[in-house]
Protein backbone atom coordinates (compact mmCIF):
# COMPACT_ATOMS: atom_id res chain seq x y z
CA UNK A 1 0.00 0.00 0.00
CA UNK A 2 1.51 3.09 -1.13
CA UNK A 3 2.27 6.37 1.43
CA UNK A 4 0.43 9.37 0.56
CA UNK A 5 1.72 11.96 -1.45
CA UNK A 6 -0.15 15.14 -1.60
CA UNK A 7 1.53 16.51 -4.90
CA UNK A 8 1.60 13.05 -6.87
CA UNK A 9 0.88 13.32 -10.71
CA UNK A 10 1.20 10.80 -13.82
CA UNK A 11 4.13 9.55 -14.55
CA UNK A 12 5.45 11.03 -17.49
CA UNK A 13 3.73 14.42 -17.18
CA UNK A 14 6.79 15.98 -15.69
CA UNK A 15 9.99 16.62 -17.05
CA UNK A 16 12.46 18.91 -15.60
CA UNK A 17 16.02 19.06 -17.23
CA UNK A 18 18.64 17.88 -14.55
CA UNK A 19 19.20 15.49 -12.40
CA UNK A 20 18.82 17.01 -9.38
CA UNK A 21 15.46 18.83 -11.09
CA UNK A 22 14.20 15.17 -10.72
CA UNK A 23 15.41 13.96 -7.27
CA UNK A 24 13.78 17.12 -5.56
CA UNK A 25 10.59 16.15 -7.90
CA UNK A 26 10.83 12.78 -5.97
CA UNK A 27 10.86 14.17 -2.49
CA UNK A 28 8.21 16.46 -3.36
CA UNK A 29 6.07 14.04 -4.23
CA UNK A 30 5.94 15.37 -8.07
CA UNK A 31 7.07 12.47 -9.67
CA UNK A 32 6.26 9.12 -8.56
CA UNK A 33 6.39 6.54 -11.64
CA UNK A 34 8.72 5.08 -14.13
CA UNK A 35 11.51 7.42 -14.29
CA UNK A 36 12.20 6.15 -17.92
CA UNK A 37 12.90 9.05 -20.21
CA UNK A 38 13.45 11.54 -17.63
CA UNK A 39 16.60 13.67 -17.35
CA UNK A 40 18.13 12.55 -20.89
CA UNK A 41 21.81 11.84 -20.90
CA UNK A 42 21.68 11.04 -17.03
CA UNK A 43 22.83 7.84 -15.31
CA UNK A 44 20.13 5.88 -13.63
CA UNK A 45 20.52 3.32 -10.88
CA UNK A 46 18.96 0.57 -9.16
CA UNK A 47 19.10 0.44 -5.33
CA UNK A 48 19.13 -2.49 -2.72
CA UNK A 49 19.35 -1.31 0.57
CA UNK A 50 20.69 -3.70 3.40
CA UNK A 51 21.31 -4.03 7.28
CA UNK A 52 24.79 -3.61 7.94
CA UNK A 53 25.70 -7.10 9.08
CA UNK A 54 24.90 -8.09 4.99
CA UNK A 55 26.59 -5.01 3.53
CA UNK A 56 30.29 -7.14 3.14
CA UNK A 57 28.38 -10.25 2.37
CA UNK A 58 26.42 -8.18 -0.97
CA UNK A 59 29.30 -6.13 -1.72
CA UNK A 60 30.99 -9.60 -2.64
CA UNK A 61 27.94 -10.63 -4.60
CA UNK A 62 28.44 -7.09 -6.21
CA UNK A 63 32.15 -7.78 -7.06
CA UNK A 64 31.70 -11.54 -7.90
CA UNK A 65 28.81 -10.80 -10.56
CA UNK A 66 29.96 -7.37 -11.93
CA UNK A 67 27.56 -8.19 -15.06
CA UNK A 68 24.08 -8.64 -13.40
CA UNK A 69 25.56 -6.12 -10.34
CA UNK A 70 27.69 -3.35 -11.37
CA UNK A 71 28.00 -1.39 -8.36
CA UNK A 72 28.28 2.24 -9.17
CA UNK A 73 28.13 3.65 -5.70
CA UNK A 74 27.38 2.65 -2.05
CA UNK A 75 26.24 4.91 1.15
CA UNK A 76 28.30 4.65 4.61
CA UNK A 77 26.13 2.68 7.07
CA UNK A 78 22.83 5.25 8.37
CA UNK A 79 24.11 8.13 5.69
CA UNK A 80 21.68 9.10 3.55
CA UNK A 81 23.54 10.94 1.42
CA UNK A 82 25.86 9.31 -2.23
CA UNK A 83 28.02 12.35 -2.73
CA UNK A 84 29.66 10.51 -5.71
CA UNK A 85 26.71 9.86 -7.54
CA UNK A 86 25.23 13.69 -6.79
CA UNK A 87 24.61 16.76 -4.92
CA UNK A 88 22.54 16.46 -1.59
CA UNK A 89 20.75 13.14 -2.50
CA UNK A 90 18.73 11.59 0.01
CA UNK A 91 18.52 7.91 -0.71
CA UNK A 92 14.89 7.88 1.85
CA UNK A 93 13.10 10.07 -0.60
CA UNK A 94 14.69 10.92 -4.01
CA UNK A 95 13.64 7.69 -5.60
CA UNK A 96 9.92 7.87 -6.88
CA UNK A 97 8.91 5.03 -5.49
CA UNK A 98 10.25 2.08 -2.88
CA UNK A 99 9.57 -1.49 -2.36
CA UNK A 100 9.99 -2.88 0.94
CA UNK A 101 11.11 -7.31 1.51
CA UNK A 102 10.08 -9.32 3.83
CA UNK A 103 11.52 -13.00 3.77
CA UNK A 104 12.08 -12.64 0.15
CA UNK A 105 8.33 -10.91 -0.91
CA UNK A 106 7.79 -7.57 -1.58
CA UNK A 107 5.61 -6.51 1.50
CA UNK A 108 4.67 -3.08 0.62
CA UNK A 109 5.47 -0.04 -1.99
CA UNK A 110 6.53 3.58 -0.38
CA UNK A 111 6.89 7.12 -1.78
CA UNK A 112 9.72 7.56 0.64
CA UNK A 113 11.35 5.10 2.82
CA UNK A 114 12.04 8.13 6.16
CA UNK A 115 10.22 6.02 8.42
CA UNK A 116 12.15 2.87 8.02
CA UNK A 117 15.15 4.27 7.92
CA UNK A 118 17.86 2.68 10.27
CA UNK A 119 21.53 3.52 11.35
CA UNK A 120 22.75 0.18 10.31
CA UNK A 121 21.22 0.24 6.57
CA UNK A 122 23.22 0.77 3.78
CA UNK A 123 22.59 1.58 0.38
CA UNK A 124 24.10 0.08 -2.50
CA UNK A 125 23.61 1.72 -6.64
CA UNK A 126 24.05 -0.54 -9.45
CA UNK A 127 24.08 0.39 -13.34
CA UNK A 128 20.66 0.06 -14.87
CA UNK A 129 20.50 -0.28 -18.83
CA UNK A 130 18.42 2.82 -19.18
CA UNK A 131 22.13 4.09 -19.91
CA UNK A 132 22.82 1.24 -22.50
CA UNK A 133 19.62 2.16 -24.11
CA UNK A 134 19.99 5.49 -24.58
CA UNK A 135 23.21 4.81 -26.51
CA UNK A 136 21.14 2.98 -28.60
CA UNK A 137 18.72 4.71 -29.34
CA UNK A 138 21.00 7.49 -30.06
CA UNK A 139 22.61 5.31 -32.77
CA UNK A 140 19.26 4.01 -34.12
CA UNK A 141 19.21 0.64 -32.82
CA UNK A 142 15.09 0.49 -32.35
CA UNK A 143 13.67 -0.88 -29.19
CA UNK A 144 10.52 -2.63 -28.93
CA UNK A 145 9.02 -2.54 -25.58
CA UNK A 146 10.26 1.80 -25.80
CA UNK A 147 8.39 1.62 -29.62
CA UNK A 148 5.32 -0.19 -27.90
CA UNK A 149 5.34 1.58 -24.31
CA UNK A 150 5.54 -1.61 -22.04
CA UNK A 151 8.44 -2.64 -19.68
CA UNK A 152 11.46 -5.06 -21.10
CA UNK A 153 11.06 -8.51 -20.51
CA UNK A 154 13.03 -10.30 -17.95
CA UNK A 155 13.65 -13.98 -17.25
CA UNK A 156 15.23 -15.83 -14.98
CA UNK A 157 18.01 -17.82 -16.22
CA UNK A 158 20.24 -20.95 -15.55
CA UNK A 159 23.19 -18.82 -15.02
CA UNK A 160 24.24 -19.19 -11.80
CA UNK A 161 25.80 -16.25 -9.95
CA UNK A 162 28.49 -17.03 -8.02
CA UNK A 163 27.87 -16.99 -4.27
CA UNK A 164 28.34 -14.61 -1.45
CA UNK A 165 27.86 -15.37 1.94
CA UNK A 166 23.93 -15.81 2.10
CA UNK A 167 23.62 -14.28 -1.61
CA UNK A 168 23.07 -17.45 -4.06
CA UNK A 169 21.05 -17.82 -6.81
CA UNK A 170 20.64 -17.19 -11.01
CA UNK A 171 21.05 -14.48 -13.12
CA UNK A 172 18.15 -12.44 -14.46
CA UNK A 173 18.10 -11.21 -17.98
CA UNK A 174 16.77 -8.63 -20.25
CA UNK A 175 15.57 -9.39 -23.41
CA UNK A 176 15.52 -6.91 -26.59
CA UNK A 177 14.58 -8.59 -30.33
CA UNK A 178 16.76 -7.28 -32.95
CA UNK A 179 17.47 -7.49 -36.31
CA UNK A 180 20.67 -9.22 -37.20
CA UNK A 181 22.65 -6.03 -38.15
CA UNK A 182 21.04 -4.40 -35.24
CA UNK A 183 22.32 -6.88 -32.78
CA UNK A 184 25.57 -6.75 -34.14
CA UNK A 185 25.82 -3.15 -33.48
CA UNK A 186 24.18 -2.95 -30.06
CA UNK A 187 26.52 -5.75 -29.01
CA UNK A 188 29.58 -3.44 -30.23
CA UNK A 189 27.45 -0.40 -28.44
CA UNK A 190 26.83 -2.02 -25.20
CA UNK A 191 30.43 -3.18 -24.84
CA UNK A 192 31.51 0.27 -24.63
CA UNK A 193 29.10 0.68 -20.91
CA UNK A 194 30.33 -2.28 -18.73
CA UNK A 195 29.17 0.27 -15.54
CA UNK A 196 25.52 -0.77 -16.76
CA UNK A 197 25.36 -4.19 -17.56
CA UNK A 198 27.92 -4.02 -21.07
CA UNK A 199 27.89 -6.60 -23.79
CA UNK A 200 24.31 -9.46 -23.90
CA UNK A 201 25.07 -12.08 -22.47
CA UNK A 202 23.61 -14.55 -24.50
CA UNK A 203 21.76 -14.19 -28.33
CA UNK A 204 19.72 -16.54 -30.33
CA UNK A 205 19.05 -20.02 -28.37
CA UNK A 206 17.00 -18.96 -25.30
CA UNK A 207 16.53 -22.52 -24.02
CA UNK A 208 20.21 -22.54 -23.63
CA UNK A 209 20.31 -20.38 -20.65
CA UNK A 210 17.08 -21.71 -19.31
CA UNK A 211 14.38 -20.08 -20.69
CA UNK A 212 11.37 -22.27 -21.66
CA UNK A 213 8.65 -19.61 -23.05
CA UNK A 214 10.09 -16.63 -24.52
CA UNK A 215 6.68 -15.07 -24.71
CA UNK A 216 6.00 -15.48 -20.96
CA UNK A 217 8.79 -13.61 -19.09
CA UNK A 218 9.53 -13.51 -15.51
CA UNK A 219 9.54 -9.88 -14.80
CA UNK A 220 7.86 -7.13 -17.26
CA UNK A 221 6.10 -7.52 -20.18
CA UNK A 222 6.08 -9.84 -23.28
CA UNK A 223 7.62 -8.28 -26.62
CA UNK A 224 7.00 -9.83 -30.31
CA UNK A 225 10.02 -11.69 -31.81
CA UNK A 226 9.72 -11.41 -36.22
CA UNK A 227 10.90 -13.96 -37.51
CA UNK A 228 14.26 -11.76 -38.77
CA UNK A 229 14.99 -11.07 -35.35
CA UNK A 230 17.16 -12.87 -32.46
CA UNK A 231 15.77 -12.04 -28.77
CA UNK A 232 19.18 -10.63 -27.26
CA UNK A 233 19.57 -11.04 -23.69
CA UNK A 234 21.41 -9.01 -21.56
CA UNK A 235 22.60 -9.47 -17.13
CA UNK A 236 19.91 -8.20 -15.50
CA UNK A 237 20.24 -5.83 -12.45
CA UNK A 238 16.81 -7.78 -11.14
CA UNK A 239 19.09 -10.25 -10.27
CA UNK A 240 19.87 -9.17 -6.50
CA UNK A 241 15.41 -9.15 -6.27
CA UNK A 242 15.61 -12.63 -7.43
CA UNK A 243 17.82 -13.26 -5.14
CA UNK A 244 16.12 -11.86 -1.99
CA UNK A 245 13.31 -14.18 -3.38
CA UNK A 246 15.05 -17.51 -3.73
CA UNK A 247 17.40 -17.43 -0.31
CA UNK A 248 14.01 -15.66 1.50
CA UNK A 249 16.20 -12.64 2.95
CA UNK A 250 14.22 -11.06 5.91
CA UNK A 251 14.44 -7.80 4.81
CA UNK A 252 15.61 -5.43 2.25
CA UNK A 253 14.23 -1.97 0.31
CA UNK A 254 14.64 -1.48 -3.57
CA UNK A 255 13.47 1.00 -5.95
CA UNK A 256 10.40 -0.31 -7.14
CA UNK A 257 10.17 -1.56 -10.96
CA UNK A 258 11.16 1.14 -13.06
CA UNK A 259 11.88 3.96 -10.33
CA UNK A 260 15.10 4.57 -10.41
CA UNK A 261 17.91 7.07 -8.73
CA UNK A 262 18.38 9.91 -10.91
CA UNK A 263 22.63 10.46 -10.49
CA UNK A 264 24.34 13.08 -11.26
CA UNK A 265 26.60 11.26 -13.68
CA UNK A 266 26.58 11.10 -17.29
CA UNK A 267 25.62 8.00 -19.21
CA UNK A 268 28.73 9.03 -21.70
CA UNK A 269 30.96 9.62 -18.47
CA UNK A 270 30.23 5.69 -18.25
CA UNK A 271 31.50 4.95 -21.58
CA UNK A 272 34.72 3.12 -22.27
CA UNK A 273 36.94 3.78 -25.45
CA UNK B 1 48.30 -25.67 -65.33
CA UNK B 2 51.09 -25.27 -63.03
CA UNK B 3 53.98 -24.17 -63.91
CA UNK B 4 57.33 -26.60 -63.05
CA UNK B 5 58.96 -25.01 -59.63
CA UNK B 6 61.57 -27.64 -58.82
CA UNK B 7 61.78 -27.31 -55.27
CA UNK B 8 58.10 -27.45 -54.23
CA UNK B 9 57.36 -29.57 -51.46
CA UNK B 10 54.31 -30.44 -50.14
CA UNK B 11 51.92 -27.50 -48.07
CA UNK B 12 52.49 -27.00 -44.26
CA UNK B 13 55.69 -28.46 -44.21
CA UNK B 14 57.86 -25.84 -44.36
CA UNK B 15 57.43 -23.05 -41.43
CA UNK B 16 60.37 -20.60 -41.43
CA UNK B 17 59.45 -17.62 -38.57
CA UNK B 18 59.66 -14.38 -40.11
CA UNK B 19 57.33 -13.11 -43.15
CA UNK B 20 60.45 -12.18 -45.32
CA UNK B 21 61.63 -15.47 -45.08
CA UNK B 22 58.19 -17.05 -46.24
CA UNK B 23 58.04 -14.84 -49.21
CA UNK B 24 61.89 -15.95 -50.06
CA UNK B 25 60.49 -19.50 -49.69
CA UNK B 26 57.92 -19.01 -51.86
CA UNK B 27 60.08 -17.07 -54.29
CA UNK B 28 62.39 -20.31 -54.50
CA UNK B 29 59.81 -22.80 -54.91
CA UNK B 30 59.87 -24.25 -51.56
CA UNK B 31 56.28 -23.24 -50.64
CA UNK B 32 53.99 -23.77 -52.81
CA UNK B 33 50.26 -24.31 -50.74
CA UNK B 34 48.07 -22.58 -48.36
CA UNK B 35 49.61 -19.83 -46.41
CA UNK B 36 47.18 -20.78 -43.16
CA UNK B 37 49.23 -20.74 -40.26
CA UNK B 38 52.93 -19.83 -41.08
CA UNK B 39 54.50 -16.96 -39.96
CA UNK B 40 51.80 -16.52 -36.96
CA UNK B 41 51.60 -12.86 -36.09
CA UNK B 42 52.35 -11.94 -39.05
CA UNK B 43 49.48 -9.72 -42.19
CA UNK B 44 48.46 -11.58 -44.91
CA UNK B 45 46.73 -10.31 -48.01
CA UNK B 46 44.33 -11.09 -50.66
CA UNK B 47 45.88 -10.23 -54.18
CA UNK B 48 44.29 -8.40 -56.98
CA UNK B 49 46.64 -7.19 -60.17
CA UNK B 50 44.95 -5.26 -62.99
CA UNK B 51 45.93 -3.34 -65.84
CA UNK B 52 46.02 0.45 -64.95
CA UNK B 53 42.90 1.33 -67.13
CA UNK B 54 40.84 -0.22 -64.54
CA UNK B 55 42.85 0.89 -61.43
CA UNK B 56 40.98 4.01 -60.34
CA UNK B 57 37.90 2.10 -61.11
CA UNK B 58 38.92 -0.41 -58.57
CA UNK B 59 40.36 1.48 -55.91
CA UNK B 60 36.83 3.21 -56.25
CA UNK B 61 35.25 -0.21 -55.45
CA UNK B 62 37.61 -0.39 -52.40
CA UNK B 63 36.55 2.59 -51.43
CA UNK B 64 33.07 2.17 -51.36
CA UNK B 65 33.33 -1.31 -50.23
CA UNK B 66 35.84 -1.03 -47.23
CA UNK B 67 33.83 -4.29 -45.31
CA UNK B 68 35.35 -7.10 -47.99
CA UNK B 69 37.60 -4.45 -49.92
CA UNK B 70 40.08 -2.89 -46.90
CA UNK B 71 42.94 -1.88 -49.33
CA UNK B 72 45.98 -2.38 -47.28
CA UNK B 73 48.54 -2.19 -49.97
CA UNK B 74 48.60 -0.68 -53.90
CA UNK B 75 51.84 -0.75 -56.17
CA UNK B 76 52.68 1.93 -58.58
CA UNK B 77 52.09 0.37 -62.23
CA UNK B 78 54.87 -1.35 -63.40
CA UNK B 79 56.70 -1.86 -59.83
CA UNK B 80 56.87 -5.04 -58.46
CA UNK B 81 57.70 -3.81 -55.01
CA UNK B 82 55.45 -2.62 -51.87
CA UNK B 83 57.33 -1.04 -49.31
CA UNK B 84 54.86 -0.60 -46.93
CA UNK B 85 53.68 -4.24 -46.64
CA UNK B 86 57.63 -5.43 -46.81
CA UNK B 87 61.18 -5.18 -47.34
CA UNK B 88 62.07 -6.33 -50.94
CA UNK B 89 58.72 -7.90 -51.79
CA UNK B 90 58.47 -8.99 -55.67
CA UNK B 91 54.74 -9.69 -55.79
CA UNK B 92 55.89 -11.71 -59.29
CA UNK B 93 57.06 -14.68 -57.14
CA UNK B 94 56.59 -14.05 -53.37
CA UNK B 95 52.97 -15.19 -53.27
CA UNK B 96 52.82 -19.26 -52.75
CA UNK B 97 50.46 -19.76 -56.24
CA UNK B 98 48.30 -17.12 -58.04
CA UNK B 99 45.35 -17.53 -60.56
CA UNK B 100 45.12 -16.19 -63.78
CA UNK B 101 41.86 -14.88 -64.42
CA UNK B 102 40.47 -14.57 -68.56
CA UNK B 103 37.07 -13.14 -69.33
CA UNK B 104 35.67 -13.97 -65.86
CA UNK B 105 37.30 -17.52 -64.94
CA UNK B 106 40.35 -18.66 -63.68
CA UNK B 107 42.44 -19.91 -66.75
CA UNK B 108 45.42 -21.08 -65.11
CA UNK B 109 47.24 -21.61 -61.75
CA UNK B 110 50.97 -20.57 -61.92
CA UNK B 111 53.50 -20.26 -58.79
CA UNK B 112 54.78 -17.38 -60.87
CA UNK B 113 54.04 -14.12 -62.92
CA UNK B 114 56.85 -12.97 -64.05
CA UNK B 115 56.24 -14.06 -67.47
CA UNK B 116 52.89 -12.52 -67.57
CA UNK B 117 54.39 -9.25 -65.98
CA UNK B 118 53.51 -6.39 -67.95
CA UNK B 119 54.21 -2.51 -67.39
CA UNK B 120 51.17 -1.34 -66.76
CA UNK B 121 49.83 -4.13 -64.31
CA UNK B 122 48.61 -2.54 -60.79
CA UNK B 123 48.79 -4.94 -57.59
CA UNK B 124 45.82 -4.06 -55.25
CA UNK B 125 46.22 -6.00 -51.67
CA UNK B 126 43.40 -6.49 -49.39
CA UNK B 127 43.60 -7.95 -45.48
CA UNK B 128 42.55 -11.59 -44.87
CA UNK B 129 40.46 -12.77 -42.50
CA UNK B 130 43.73 -15.08 -41.10
CA UNK B 131 44.70 -11.81 -38.72
CA UNK B 132 41.20 -11.73 -36.99
CA UNK B 133 40.88 -15.17 -36.92
CA UNK B 134 44.87 -15.56 -35.07
CA UNK B 135 42.88 -13.05 -32.23
CA UNK B 136 39.90 -15.39 -31.89
CA UNK B 137 41.91 -18.48 -31.56
CA UNK B 138 43.97 -16.35 -29.25
CA UNK B 139 41.04 -15.32 -27.40
CA UNK B 140 40.10 -19.03 -27.15
CA UNK B 141 37.05 -18.94 -29.89
CA UNK B 142 37.60 -22.37 -31.51
CA UNK B 143 36.83 -22.13 -35.53
CA UNK B 144 35.34 -25.48 -36.89
CA UNK B 145 36.92 -25.30 -40.46
CA UNK B 146 40.45 -25.15 -38.73
CA UNK B 147 39.22 -28.08 -36.20
CA UNK B 148 38.33 -30.03 -39.33
CA UNK B 149 41.39 -29.08 -41.36
CA UNK B 150 39.12 -27.69 -44.25
CA UNK B 151 38.86 -24.11 -46.06
CA UNK B 152 36.35 -21.82 -44.45
CA UNK B 153 32.82 -22.03 -46.14
CA UNK B 154 32.03 -18.94 -47.85
CA UNK B 155 28.82 -17.60 -49.71
CA UNK B 156 27.62 -15.50 -52.40
CA UNK B 157 24.70 -12.81 -50.91
CA UNK B 158 22.19 -11.18 -51.96
CA UNK B 159 24.10 -7.94 -50.14
CA UNK B 160 24.95 -5.64 -53.24
CA UNK B 161 28.50 -3.99 -53.60
CA UNK B 162 28.52 -0.68 -54.39
CA UNK B 163 29.43 -0.15 -58.59
CA UNK B 164 32.12 1.46 -59.21
CA UNK B 165 33.23 2.03 -62.87
CA UNK B 166 32.93 -1.16 -64.77
CA UNK B 167 33.03 -3.12 -61.24
CA UNK B 168 29.66 -4.26 -59.46
CA UNK B 169 28.23 -7.42 -57.79
CA UNK B 170 27.16 -8.80 -54.84
CA UNK B 171 29.27 -9.82 -51.03
CA UNK B 172 30.75 -12.84 -50.69
CA UNK B 173 30.73 -13.43 -46.94
CA UNK B 174 32.93 -16.53 -45.04
CA UNK B 175 31.09 -18.24 -42.27
CA UNK B 176 31.78 -19.53 -38.95
CA UNK B 177 29.38 -21.27 -36.40
CA UNK B 178 30.11 -20.16 -32.69
CA UNK B 179 27.64 -20.50 -29.58
CA UNK B 180 26.55 -17.79 -28.44
CA UNK B 181 28.86 -16.35 -25.84
CA UNK B 182 31.51 -17.09 -28.56
CA UNK B 183 29.75 -15.49 -31.09
CA UNK B 184 29.33 -11.89 -28.74
CA UNK B 185 33.02 -12.16 -27.87
CA UNK B 186 33.46 -12.47 -31.50
CA UNK B 187 31.96 -9.36 -32.78
CA UNK B 188 33.89 -7.56 -29.75
CA UNK B 189 37.09 -8.98 -31.04
CA UNK B 190 36.85 -8.78 -34.87
CA UNK B 191 35.42 -5.22 -34.68
CA UNK B 192 38.61 -4.33 -33.34
CA UNK B 193 40.09 -5.36 -36.87
CA UNK B 194 38.63 -3.13 -39.32
CA UNK B 195 41.35 -3.14 -41.89
CA UNK B 196 40.81 -7.50 -42.08
CA UNK B 197 36.88 -6.89 -42.36
CA UNK B 198 36.32 -6.28 -39.04
CA UNK B 199 32.78 -7.15 -37.46
CA UNK B 200 30.70 -9.45 -38.81
CA UNK B 201 27.77 -8.66 -41.38
CA UNK B 202 25.11 -11.27 -40.25
CA UNK B 203 24.49 -13.27 -37.42
CA UNK B 204 21.58 -16.14 -37.63
CA UNK B 205 19.95 -16.02 -40.67
CA UNK B 206 21.32 -16.96 -43.73
CA UNK B 207 18.20 -17.13 -45.66
CA UNK B 208 17.82 -12.99 -44.86
CA UNK B 209 21.34 -12.60 -46.95
CA UNK B 210 19.97 -14.67 -49.68
CA UNK B 211 21.57 -17.89 -48.76
CA UNK B 212 19.38 -20.71 -49.01
CA UNK B 213 21.64 -23.43 -47.97
CA UNK B 214 24.02 -22.74 -45.59
CA UNK B 215 25.62 -26.78 -46.29
CA UNK B 216 26.00 -25.49 -49.75
CA UNK B 217 28.88 -23.07 -49.68
CA UNK B 218 29.79 -21.22 -53.12
CA UNK B 219 33.55 -21.53 -52.43
CA UNK B 220 35.53 -23.17 -49.85
CA UNK B 221 34.18 -26.55 -47.53
CA UNK B 222 31.18 -26.99 -45.80
CA UNK B 223 31.30 -27.07 -41.97
CA UNK B 224 28.83 -29.02 -39.24
CA UNK B 225 26.84 -25.99 -37.34
CA UNK B 226 25.50 -27.68 -34.43
CA UNK B 227 22.04 -26.80 -32.75
CA UNK B 228 23.33 -24.85 -30.08
CA UNK B 229 25.50 -22.51 -32.17
CA UNK B 230 24.66 -19.78 -34.98
CA UNK B 231 26.41 -18.90 -38.19
CA UNK B 232 28.13 -15.94 -38.55
CA UNK B 233 29.26 -14.30 -41.41
CA UNK B 234 31.67 -11.95 -42.11
CA UNK B 235 32.27 -9.80 -45.88
CA UNK B 236 35.10 -11.80 -47.49
CA UNK B 237 37.92 -10.79 -49.69
CA UNK B 238 36.92 -13.09 -52.38
CA UNK B 239 34.08 -10.78 -53.11
CA UNK B 240 36.35 -9.09 -56.31
CA UNK B 241 37.00 -12.69 -57.57
CA UNK B 242 33.07 -13.07 -57.22
CA UNK B 243 32.72 -9.63 -59.41
CA UNK B 244 35.09 -10.39 -61.63
CA UNK B 245 32.94 -13.65 -62.40
CA UNK B 246 29.89 -11.63 -62.74
CA UNK B 247 31.08 -9.00 -65.21
CA UNK B 248 33.36 -11.59 -66.65
CA UNK B 249 36.57 -9.40 -66.79
CA UNK B 250 38.78 -10.01 -69.36
CA UNK B 251 42.15 -10.33 -67.38
CA UNK B 252 43.10 -9.78 -63.78
CA UNK B 253 45.39 -12.16 -61.23
CA UNK B 254 44.77 -13.07 -57.66
CA UNK B 255 46.33 -14.91 -55.15
CA UNK B 256 45.16 -18.50 -55.44
CA UNK B 257 42.65 -19.73 -52.97
CA UNK B 258 44.25 -19.83 -49.66
CA UNK B 259 48.27 -18.73 -50.71
CA UNK B 260 48.52 -14.89 -49.93
CA UNK B 261 50.96 -12.43 -49.68
CA UNK B 262 52.67 -12.83 -46.12
CA UNK B 263 53.64 -9.14 -45.09
CA UNK B 264 55.90 -7.64 -42.89
CA UNK B 265 52.91 -5.77 -41.02
CA UNK B 266 52.23 -7.32 -37.60
CA UNK B 267 48.18 -8.29 -36.47
CA UNK B 268 48.40 -6.02 -33.68
CA UNK B 269 49.34 -3.58 -35.71
CA UNK B 270 46.05 -3.68 -37.37
CA UNK B 271 43.97 -4.06 -34.49
CA UNK B 272 42.12 -0.35 -33.35
CA UNK B 273 41.79 0.60 -29.21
Amino acid sequence: MLNARPNAEQPGTYHPRTAAAIRLACRRGEVTGSTAGLAPGYVQANLVVLPRQWAAEFLGFCALNPRPCPLIGMSEAGKTALPTLGSDIDIRSDLPRYCVWRDGRVETELFDISALWRPDLVAFLLGCSYSFEEALTDAGVPLRHVETGVRVPMYRTNIPCVPSGPFTGHMVVSMRPLEPRQAIRAIQITTRFPAVHGAPIHIGHPQMIGIKDVARPDYGDAVAITPDELPVFWPCGVTPQAVFEEIRLPFAITHAPGCMLVTDLRNQDLATL
